[in-house]
């Protein structure tokens, strides 16, 4: 079985921005507002950080359900961890995602500044420095056979990409328009001499981009 | 976690049916092509019963991959199972799927015919006899909390939407017409006084509908 990389349920604008400028902890989307890019996922009833009932069972749920499906761990940016920037000045903090974080492997954060690998519940974070193809590496390892996710933010899915070590790709573009920010393409169409792809308009108002390599 | 009652993967032509008429041995779907109706799921990486590498990891393949997604137990038509009709004469006919069925959860098999129980690989075969709602009941039981397949065909669909039992359902619409058959619908419209729908067109030429119970 091919062990995969792939990034699944990443969010961008209209106008292909990840995220706002500016982040900060009240703020970890910067300017843009994290609610509107994330309404479509956060009605499914497969939605991690559901807490009432209910949900819908539609097209986006099957987007949310397929979250956790066959991952072994997770590679993410340092700003999906945290909005500290530079060394670290102690280690209380422990990413946005409180004690119970919803990823259940390994993640492996880039960064440039050391820190002691520590656990939430049965997530583990570790702490990389290294070129993508090495932290790739490592991350496959701990998955211990099953698939890596690239958890973002859009400029850690941009080295990943440009180092050609992505496999599969769901971007969900919302129909919210930034202006500026931190940008993952122009335009889907960069990714069509590498990748297939299916557009796939859904009823909430996002178009869901699934891109898979030829 | 409610325990739901789902149709998954279930093919219906562009006029309804989900098999063709005279099912015989040779011709599990009667004068259906089962080519035909199932060439986009068999497209897809995830399908079971791939045995070349490769495939799509599109839209069609979230469908085929969701197909075991916490299931707990089938119920299926005793056409399913087979094309005798009537008494068993003999146990020698073990299903269609070989010695590893693409079940790996107890299959509830409804019909008259009293017969023991058999397993194949991970896959146990009950027979049993009952209204929708008391082999259900006996289904939920031995999925342990998981979910239920109601895995067709149209006729054992119907019998559970009739009695008002499902909670979501996929079906596939498949760019074929067969003039007779089995019926599952003569428009999904007669669905959307109970169920949400999406109505999902796929580049494969199928039409993807997910209901979830209002």
């Amino acid at each position: 079985m091919t062990q995969l990389v792939k990034v699944q349920n990443f969010v961008v604008s209209q106008d292909g921005f990840g995220a706002g400028e500016d982040q900060t902890l009240e703020r970890p989307f910067g300017h843009a507002d994290p609610g509107a890019l994330f309404a479509w996922a956060g009605a499914t009833a497969s939605w991690p950080n559901r807490t009432d009932p209910g949900g819908t069972r539609g097209l986006d749920d099957y987007l949310t359900r397929d979250f956790a499906h066959n991952i072994g761990a997770e590679i993410m940016g340092a700003n999906k961890f945290s909005p500290h920037r530079g060394p670290w000045e102690n280690h209380d903090w422990q990413g946005w995602w409180g004690d119970e974080p919803p990823f259940h492997t390994p993640v492996f954060v880039l960064t440039h500044h050391e820190r002691p690998s520590f656990t939430l519940s049965d997530t583990t974070f570790h702490f990389v420095n290294g070129a993508p193809a090495d932290v790739l590496r490592r991350a496959k390892e701990a998955a211990r056979g099953k698939d890596v996710r690239i958890g973002g933010g859009a400029t850690t899915i941009r080295s990943f990409l440009d180092a050609d070590l992505i496999d599969t790709m769901h971007v969900a573009v919302s129909p919210v328009e930034l202006g500026h920010g931190v940008p993952l393409w122009k335009s889907p169409d960069e990714l069509l001499d590498r990748f297939y792809a299916d557009v796939v308009p859904s009823s909430s108002g996002v178009t869901h981009h699934l891109f898979w390599r030829k």
